[in-house]
């Protein structure tokens, strides 16, 4: 039996925050089926910020409810705070993916308060949403700048592994550790994830990586080699980060999709079906860059997965 | 103190090797100069193919001379054959690197006979410089194909460790053990590795990644997990192979040489100074695609070296 992994489309959210054109709705819901279709079970269609900040995210209100149309798909949303928690769970997302930076400069430039103030803002979050009766979405906790910061520099690792314990301790139903810059090693993302899982217990932990300097498939073996086994990424790399001057995007899920099939995990992803995802991106984003290898070389010759798909 | 790890240069040849455009050896005399400024002690700076075939190293006769000038700077090159080895001790080159294909096919394409008669050939070859009195050039066994073949599919690790061990047993200095093709994933590449360095004693034995399907930096990374400590890249992941159709380069160098610095092994590189050859390269070549992230991002704010260059 194949080990499973569980690999989380960002692109939609992640990806398309700092791509100028808004994407059409369409192919926005092409691109969340098609991506369905090749087994991706979780995907974060959009961000709940203020239109007037993000125009890429006007149309959630459409977008949330045709999502949440396909069987089986986990449906999550980035909420920057308590509002946008109230407006996805009036929608009806799975997942509320709340997000703050470990970093002090970065928590104040990208969500404009101080950590202690976004801890005490999660704290209410999740408080209304362990109070809701019956079907109820999971709150996570989300901490970008996790493994450096482009405003501070170096950010301590103990820091960062208690900052992971207090959203815990505030009821973070999962967290998810980021390196929104692109700062992250090898050894530093084990060390982090190594101290972060010795507490989590059966709280799934996922990681999140930028490939801004190349590192970002290498990252990611190094937090499955110490266990993790959910992990974010962007189709065709799709993203970067407003306060990381000159990122080249997040890691890229057909290549991610090929590290952990090539090593005999099952993602449940079907990496041909997935390539064909591109197409509909690369249609209605004509100016941006798609980066991958696997999409521009396929498959190796005579590739099998672990679990026939 | 840290402990080091080797990058050894190669796009001067397997980068160049599929590049149409003659770079003028200006050009490349620079780029080997201000590598080697850079930190890099090992460069292959041509391929000693019929200068009919490939036009691309037809000026080695310079090259090499002007290289072996940069004193500390190990100068090595690609012999196909009996012929090219001649030329290469005759020009004085450190080390010269043999290369056949584990897969029987690959070998046939690439070098036109089966992989017997290369073992036939490298034999001749290692006796010959094994007979050289005083100053010899290294003879290093190199070994492509050695985690899959576009033309056979899968290659057996068995296989490719008992060829890296035939290799020694005919006298290879070092070996550099090659997926070509970029079918490698991290787990094989342990398997192989773990396998080969279970009798190789002091005997160098190198790792040389393609980056085709992204997984490039992530091999790299578990090669030296498991203790490997010389690894060949590409400035600006140049290269590819004319058997692996849709390749997408060697691994980068720059973003190498930041994995290990950020890893806090010492790779004698100052990566600022590495990131100036792309000028260089960019200039030479304007239509070859540059590839890496480091390159574009620049290195973290307050970066530092294991050991301050």
């Amino acid at each position: 039996m194949a080990e499973k992994i569980q690999i989380r489309e960002v692109g939609l959210r992640d990806g398309l925050q700092i791509v100028k054109t808004v994407m059409p709705i369409d192919a926005k819901l092409d691109w969340i089926k098609t991506e369905y279709e090749a087994g991706v079970t979780e995907i974060e269609v959009c961000s709940f910020v203020p239109t007037k900040l993000i125009p890429q995210f006007g149309d959630r209100e459409e977008i949330v409810p045709q999502a949440l149309a396909f069987d089986g798909l986990t449906v999550t949303a980035l909420v920057p705070n308590i509002r946008g928690a109230e407006d996805g769970i009036r929608l009806g997302v799975h997942k509320l993916n709340f997000v703050m930076s470990v970093s002090e400069g970065h928590n104040l430039s990208n969500v404009r308060r101080s950590t202690e103030d976004s801890f005490a803002d999660f704290a209410v979050m999740a408080r209304r949403v362990h109070e809701i009766t019956g079907n109820r979405p999971k709150i996570v906790g989300g901490l970008s700048t996790c493994f450096g910061c482009t405003i501070e520099g170096k950010v301590s690792e103990q820091r960062a592994i208690e900052f992971a314990h207090r959203l815990l301790d505030l009821g973070a139903d999962e967290l998810t550790i980021c390196d929104t810059v692109g700062y992250a090693s090898p050894d530093q993302v084990r060390r982090v994830f190594e101290g972060i899982l010795k507490f989590t217990g059966n709280t799934p932990v996922a990681a999140h990586f930028h490939d801004t300097r190349g590192l970002g498939i290498a990252n990611a073996l190094a937090a499955a080699d110490v266990g993790v086994r959910y992990l974010d990424s962007s189709l065709a790399g799709l993203g970067g980060c407003p306060y990381a001057p000159g990122a080249t995007g997040n890691v890229v899920t057909e290549d991610l999709a090929f590290l952990f099939a090539s090593m005999g995990f099952d993602t449940g992803i079907d990496i041909e079906k997935l390539l064909k995802v591109r197409d509909i991106v690369a249609r209605a984003l004509p100016d941006e860059k798609l980066r991958g290898g696997t999409y521009q070389a396929g498959l190796p010759k005579d590739f099998t997965y672990a679990k026939a798909r």
